[in-house]
């Protein structure tokens, strides 16, 4: 009994120890969090403000709104010390993977919003393969393109006038769509597929999995020089890094894909509807419903619009219509919380952009504290949408790392951080690509480790 | 005043006729529901006894199950008689359109099951691109998963174990997975890809659609002789014609993919759990889901498993987890159904073999009244699931226009009968593929008009 009792006693001490880390940190979260209560009206007045200014009625709904903030945010100083905590306890043992651009950040709002976006499918529903023969597009579920054009419109991010929508399982398979519709069945030779570089690492991949004899990839668009017709493919903001983008080639003979699944609010600024002939978006990246795998396109020639169906009919017979109704009311659900019309929830568009503009700062902190990294800045922009100038905060980090560190994937691996390589963007291995959206727990995790990586 | 009377009457006359025919009808139906009662009673105690034959318990709530069965069918000669009405009512002027495999005919069942297959997603779940990062196939939700190797185990129509399960967005997604998988990225040539005729219409352009270096659509199995590696495309039973069939290609360097969309108890017997190396299946064809899009293959060989996966990421990043729940939910509800220890409600498959058969009875009927056409003839072979022996009762009818009828599509089309050349699959364009899987209504004015084409 005497040799327990000091054991037990020294038990008793770490529980004492343990507790008074957990008040300090909830204490420092707390005043962290009324530094945001107080930022979080300023947003919102703004936003008003502007809305206001646009003949449109702001929302009176503040304490809600706060609220969610309350419980869903952290200053960038607070994660900073709060995971020094978690990092601590995790011991750097923790593989971070941050490789994939998987937006379960996301998940904290949609949980937030509960049963506005719950949706109810009975057995006996959508068995058919078709949703609507009156439409070229005869696997579009009408339903899902009205939610399109209205989200568009709340948002002021794309012309849907005079347009074709094509749906697909995700953006993925409508990049695929585009290919096979913009290239010739007659054609000597496979059209040549561009984009400038650091482009998406899977363009080239996707391109020529198949071997395709009717496009190819052609590599970096502002080095391509090839006489005859090709496909550039523009990524607004781009995937790796961040910038907006316009078409590199100058010549005749190209044909335009835009691909603007990261032209949302909470990504970038919005400086005008994108009025393109061929525009890409997916709900993965503007609500975070990648697991429903649903993109559309916006498509101004009838010819196109039916060539891209065509494939989507030769490759999966249609698109899942569970999915496009959940995604019509999730598309939905947001327009509604950004009308000032609309319901009580606060603008889906402004959580998520100051859930961004967090992160990004965390990261620039981290970054600076390191002295090992850098990461792109970006001139800021004034945003039609959210009604102030601010400048592009990405889905994801396309860190550079410095101080001679040839192969940057390779390096943060060493620190259990897995990334993807600038290599694969047709880039330089340096860099690298980080997804910004995971789970707060993770990326909090991130930052912490990054930022104390140092030489 | 005058005027208005007989004209008055006249419409009183022609109530009374309508209501004494409607009154005649419901008679006719109603007797022969009777003598489906009884036979009802058979199937349900052969049934039983089989089950009980297997060390299975036969369910007792016959009398929900033939209240059923009364109120979702009708014989053949009931409904040729009811149909007269319809057609005549119709002026034969209304297109049947039973070009594609639309299985809308299962939209009774699902409905009389009401609630149990409804699907409640909240706006939160699933929102990852990732199911199971532990499975091979990242994508795939384990619940459905579970539910594919229960059915394959009450139905015994698959051999699961020691197999990969891949999700695909419908099993015409994991088709192409498939010759992914199996072909050569090294190879000077394309793989060849053929299946006997007739074989199902959309293997040659999924085939070539792409015009892909790595398979290449070679035409009929049975005139196949090129030297060199082939993969042979077995679907049994048959698309479009319902044979059970065997790989014909005797000889080595072939790959067998065996499309088994239809090997389920309504359309023939289950004579053996199939045990090939690379199996496709689908909701589609078994429980009448197309628009969920969702199909699965059972692939004995790890590596072919790994492509096929990485064929489906780079084609759509994955496959709807909304559908994927809803399948798996269906799928629970079909199994429940047909255990003995399960639910309530008549089996699933009981039910649709009956709508099979009745409608293969009409059509028969129809085609020997008519005297212009023929189908298939089928021998019966004992199912190791329903426990009876019974011919094949196919999904399309393979049916034939005789004397002397060259173009058989064009024929019926003027007819107002909209169905698939022969030619397209690979035969005589004296054939036609006719969907068996419409709604009541579209079937039966379909198999009246039928009956009513004489030379």
């Amino acid at each position: 009994m005497a040799k327990i009792l000091p054991l037990f006693s020294l038990k008793h001490l770490l529980l004492v120890s343990l507790a008074l880390n957990v008040s300090l940190i909830w204490r420092i979260i707390y005043d962290s969090e009324r530094e945001l209560l107080d930022a979080g009206f300023s947003v919102q007045q703004q936003r008003r403000s502007v809305m206001a200014g646009c003949g449109l009625q702001g929302k009176e709904s503040v304490s809600k709104k706060t609220h969610m903030s309350l419980s869903s945010s952290a200053s960038s100083s607070s994660s900073l010390t709060a995971t020094t905590n978690i990092e601590s306890q995790d011991g750097g043992e923790r593989v971070i993977n941050l490789d994939h651009g998987d937006p379960t950040m996301y998940e904290k709002y949609w949980h937030k919003v509960g049963d506005k976006t719950t949706i109810v499918i009975p057995g006996w529903q959508s068995l058919s393969y078709f949703s609507d023969v009156s439409n070229l597009c005869w696997f579009l579920e009408p339903e899902f393109a009205k939610e399109v054009v209205r989200l568009h419109k709340v948002v002021g991010n794309a012309i849907t006038e005079n347009r074709h929508i094509v749906v697909g399982t995700g953006s993925t398979q409508l990049f695929q769509a585009a290919l096979y519709a913009l290239s010739s069945q007659d054609a000597s030779e496979p059209i040549s597929v561009v984009s400038a570089a650091p482009f998406y690492s899977s363009y080239p991949s996707i391109t020529d999995c198949l071997k395709s004899g009717l496009y190819k990839w052609a590599g970096d668009a502002k080095t391509f020089n090839r006489d005859g017709p090709y496909i550039e493919l523009v990524t607004s903001p781009n995937n790796p890094d961040g910038f907006v983008r316009q078409s590199v080639v100058n010549r005749s003979g190209g044909i335009l894909v835009h691909d603007l699944a990261y032209y949302w609010p909470q990504y970038t600024s919005i400086s005008y509807p994108a009025d393109h002939d061929l525009m890409l978006f997916t709900v993965s990246k503007s609500t975070g419903h990648a697991g429903t795998r649903i993109g559309w396109a916006l498509v101004k020639d009838t010819e196109v619009a039916k060539k891209m169906t065509k494939y989507i009919e030769l490759n999966t017979i249609g698109v899942s219509k569970d999915s496009q109704l959940r995604a019509a009311k999730v598309l939905k659900v947001v327009a509604n919380s950004c009308e000032p019309s609309g319901d009580e929830d606060e603008c889906f568009f402004e959580f998520s952009h100051h859930q961004m503009t967090m992160r990004w700062n965390q990261l620039r902190m981290a970054v600076q504290k390191s002295g090992l990294f850098s990461v792109p800045d970006f001139p800021p922009q004034f945003c039609t949408f959210l009604g102030r100038a601010f400048g592009p905060q990405p889905a994801f980090a396309w860190l550079k790392c410095e101080q001679d560190i040839e192969d940057c994937e390779s390096f943060l691996k060493g620190n259990k951080i897995l990334t993807r390589s600038g290599k694969h963007f047709g880039f330089s291995p340096a860099y690298v690509r980080i997804s910004m959206l995971d789970r707060d727990e993770n990326f909090n995790l991130f930052v912490q480790r990054l930022s104390n990586i140092v030489s």
